[in-house]
């Protein structure tokens, strides 16, 4: 018995919402169907934020409305205040993904908040999730560091936890949202939390912005963290783009934990499998991930 | 006093070497006087091997002859066999780099010689380029999977690194030479050969086919590895081919080690400053390298 790691796959909102063309209702309804049938059990499908900041989420609810309704499948909102918990609590979502941010900068210039404020405005909307009856969660943004103010400290992102968890949420994930984390650092501050919060289940959300990503994955690992997030195809950012910013690619997550001994219920070959049909709807050519491209190993007999 | 970090550039070999574009000998020249301006000490300047069947590689005695002469500075020149120690014994070339291959298959596919004839050549070889006054040190290839047999027995490694060691190499390294490995993989070898050979200094050689090179070099820097192998940009496979194989990249390994706290003697501005200067002479819109294109961080104050 290998043990197990979940995998959350953010492609349709992380992954989607960062990338130029916007994909149909269709298409995205096609994309978590193809994600389900490849093993995928807990999906972020959709984002109840402002459509005209997030055009590419303008169609949360009428995904929800395609979707299949499975007893088998977490099908994760992310919503930024109460406006968008009244959105998604009237789908279908199973589960409600709240966001507070380490930096003031980045709060003020995304959600008009202050970091503080942003923990306030998560508490109560992780409390009134649940009293609506649905599973929420809470993710620190920028927690590895700040696009405007760099440094972060770990005691402000282990304040904020101990924060959140007083909503008591069913996880707290850290997010290294622009991609500027070492494994050295996830150690660390992963240490930190977990000294603080012995009890509180955590989730790390990577991005493979420096190439650190999958280390920073491992380092996670090493922590006994066992909730990863990932997107299909590592998209989210582009590879040829300046500043790419993409998640880490959940079939070169896959391959790091196959090869590692743990078990995820993910079909690696049918997510490599859904590239060629992705792609082309996002007009790239490749997509960032690189175990698509370079084949599986050890080598398939002919 | 932060700990120090050896980086061995290897891309104008290894990375040159396996791009379809050939530069010419001023422009090699020029690579490596741009390396040796970034700090590199510690350089793989050519290999001496069949022009035939590595046109890329064919003026390694032109280029080291064109080379300065520093007293700061290694040259590395790689050989196969006793034919091209003795050109590079004719060239001003510092250390030897001999290769000896874990995989029957591999080593007669690319060299005639089955593993353990590849390790009888690479311990004549180590103690003649001794005799003849030179520093050599020997690479175990495919060490963590080959692409025709797959999985390659630690055991096979660890006695293969025992063999060589008779011959009193400088340092042993282990090479992911077709970008397989995994770091739970890269811990459990390392951790292997060090109780072998608990004084032979180890040198690591990843490359990002599969994005576990940064993840890789990380654990190598958690068993105490500290001279790892990369090439400037990620250069030696194509992101845009299939079956990518470059070597992990100067400066994503560079500000994996900055921001751990290591210190290596390297400017990353620096060589992130050579892709504009690279990239267009080996045909290429982009370099796999992610750091180059993602921008420093802590950010640069305006």
């Amino acid at each position: 018995m290998s043990e197990q790691v979940e995998i959350i796959e953010v492609g349709p909102r992380d992954g989607l919402q960062n990338q130029d063309a916007i994909l149909s209702t269709e298409d995205k309804v096609s994309l978590i169907i193809r994600l389900l049938d490849a093993g995928a059990r807990r999906i972020e499908v959709a984002s109840f934020v402002n459509p005209k900041r997030v055009p590419q989420m303008a169609d949360g609810e009428a995904v929800l409305n395609a979707l299949p309704s499975r007893a088998d499948a977490t099908y994760i909102g992310l919503v930024l205040n109460e406006r968008g918990l009244e959105r998604a609590l009237a789908t279908k979502v199973d589960e409600i993904g709240m966001v507070a941010v380490a930096s003031d900068t980045f709060g003020l210039r995304n959600q008009k908040q202050t970091s503080a404020e942003s923990v306030d405005v998560a508490c109560r909307v992780l409390r009134d999730a649940k009293r609506a009856g649905r599973r929420a969660q809470v993710t620190i943004a920028v927690a590895f560091g700040c696009p405007f103010e760099g440094e972060v400290p770990e005691s402000r992102v282990v304040g904020m936890a101990q924060k959140l968890a007083e909503a008591e949420p069913v996880e707290i994930a850290i997010a290294d949202t622009v991609g500027v984390g070492v494994p050295s650092q996830a150690k660390s501050l992963l240490t930190a939390l977990r000294k603080a919060l012995p009890d509180m289940p955590l989730r790390c959300h990577f991005h493979n912005t420096r190439n650190t990503g999958i280390a920073n994955a491992f380092a996670a690992l090493e922590c006994g963290v066992r909730r990863l997030d990932s997107s299909v195809g590592g998209i989210g950012g582009c590879p040829f783009a300046p500043a790419a910013t993409g998640n880490i690619a959940t079939e070169d997550l896959l391959y790091m934990l196959n090869r590692s001994g743990f078990s995820t219920g993910y079909d690696l070959a049918k997510i490599t499998g859904m590239v060629p049909w992705l792609a082309p709807r996002l007009n790239l050519a490749e997509l960032p991930a690189m175990v698509s491209r370079a084949g599986p190993f050890p080598p398939v007999a002919a």
